[in-house]
């Protein structure tokens, strides 16, 4: 048995590029008792790699040079040698950029068996919807009478964070990079939205959208976003900081907001967080996902690409907008 | 009876000058029932003050153009028609910048009589102080095991954030203007001292002082301050961000740290807070303060500008550094 993988090849500066990637073939060794076989179904690709391809000071290891790359993907058992997990179980884990993998069972999670799609947790049900519930939940400690302000608003963690916060009975207003995203997240019931492409002034234009001003400002982004965020945000203001896409890519490092002092005059409380910090909630967000998806008030959208050797142009786009809701990887 | 005051002449741009000020000089009535006639003897001089100078979406109503400036002040009352505020009584309040003014009593707190002179309850005593011991201690959490990063360490705040931190079991790490200002922290019992006037590359400064990594930054400055202290945090570090001092006068807006992405992979919360939020806790903090105090382990520097007409010069001094502790005037 083959495992087809995708391996990082150098370290990108700035935009990553296809040449940062190879694709190799290994051979897979014959199952030891205890082993599963497991060949995936759908991967992931996230912003949050990005930072695992350079070395620098993070809080989790990077990837090696010419060893196969990491991340979110959902599969199925197809040989067993391990009772927990017999052939046709679904699983997810972190083996992904590959076709097939011999586990132990010791990285692997049965899927809950909720009747919702088995892509769905590696998005809405998974790591990026928890990522977004976390972060209003636990970090911006959301009510009901916030203005909530989501930039990245169409991506995976955006889409979720609209969606949960107008179930929550907030006003949202979402700022994305093109039309199409717009009608995305407005048939998702967002109150406003913002195409900052097509926006000369965001501070003005987020003005517009929120005169009572915002409570909780998703961070997503970073620059331009964060210093209309800190201008038109309300006294007491909270930033949950799931990241600022904005700088992953930068080859020289890009000045900050110059409004930074507000976050002592408006009281603000800007935190930055790791979902991994957060798992021990995962069985309660799965229970509330599951029973608003179940309901249909919350919409998973996707945009897929097909066969692993797309993995890495998958990647890529997320820095060039091309993903409306979750980028997927059909392996 | 007549007031000397100090009014606002105009709003400054950039650096504050003497032009901004003016003096005057009111008759004041005949007392009524209930009033009493408070003589200033010392009036405070603080970085926020700037802020009031101007309009602005702030906290604060801005001073008015033509009208007497406020501020911390101490007196004594010279004459009286209240029964609570007998001649002779000490009190503290916020009509400073001018040598005397009628009052009903409702803007006065008499100060306590715990022994210490009556300035420091404008310094170590008073809202500095508590300044400093809030942001440690009710927004940073302050913990003994903590290596807590103070910028404009030898300042009214700053000077009382080193000395409490290190009462408290912690490393510190004092960033100061001057070498007389570096002689004076590490008189306090600081661990290290950085001159940043005379050091290139701050975060190899910083790191070289606490190679542990920061836990706590003390944020008083912004800049390339905040900067150095986000290269060299620790995971979960916390930043109660008191103010700004280096955007007050800018005539432009200055840009921002390059690397709050930091914020993010290392988990930071930064947390702007007024220390009016948390007056609540003065009496608690009146007494842990007084007790240091009386135990010579906390210590009040300060910087004494003679007579109310040099008011505005110990102001404007605030901003070129001229301060050692708190800055007064002596009314």
């Amino acid at each position: 048995m083959n495992s087809h993988q995708i391996h990082l090849a150098s370290r990108p500066a700035g935009m990553p590029t296809k040449e940062n990637f190879k694709s190799v073939d290994i051979e897979l060794p014959v199952l030891k008792d205890g082993e599963v076989l497991v060949k995936n179904t759908w991967m992931s690709v996230d912003p949050y790699m990005r930072g695992r391809m350079v070395v620098s000071d993070s809080y989790i290891a990077p990837f090696e040079i010419d060893a196969v790359l990491e991340g979110g993907a959902v599969g199925e058992v197809v040989e067993s040698k391990n009772e927990t997990f017999p052939v046709g179980s679904k699983v997810s884990h972190i083996s992904g950029w590959r076709t097939t993998f011999i586990s132990d069972g010791s990285d692997l999670a049965l899927l809950p068996a909720i009747g919702v799609p088995e892509q769905h947790f590696l998005g809405v049900m998974g790591m990026p919807g928890l990522t977004g519930w976390v972060g209003l939940f636990k970090v911006a400690q959301l009510k009901p009478t916030d203005t909530v302000f989501v930039s990245a608003a169409s991506g995976a963690v955006g889409s979720v964070v609209c969606q949960i916060a107008k179930l929550n009975g907030c006003k949202v207003i979402a700022s994305v990079g093109s039309d199409e995203k717009a009608e995305m997240v407005k048939a998702m019931g967002v109150d406003a939205v913002i195409n900052y492409k097509k926006t000369d002034d965001l501070t003005k234009a987020l003005r517009e959208a929120a005169p009572e001003g915002i409570d909780v400002y998703f961070e997503n982004v970073g620059g331009a976003h964060l210093e209309a965020a800190l201008n038109v945000m309300n006294p007491y203001g909270r930033i949950p900081v799931c990241g600022m896409i904005s700088d992953y890519n930068a080859e020289t490092p890009q000045p900050g907001p110059s409004n930074l002092l507000l976050i002592n005059t408006k009281k603000i409380t800007m935190q930055g967080y790791i979902v991994m910090d957060y798992w021990e909630h995962y069985g309660e967000f799965v229970e509330q996902m599951g029973q608003w998806m179940k309901e249909g008030k919350v919409t998973s959208e996707e945009t897929i690409y097909e066969g692993l050797d797309n993995a890495a142009d998958a990647f890529i786009g997320l820095f060039e907008g091309k993903n409306k809701g979750k980028m997927l990887v059909r392996v």
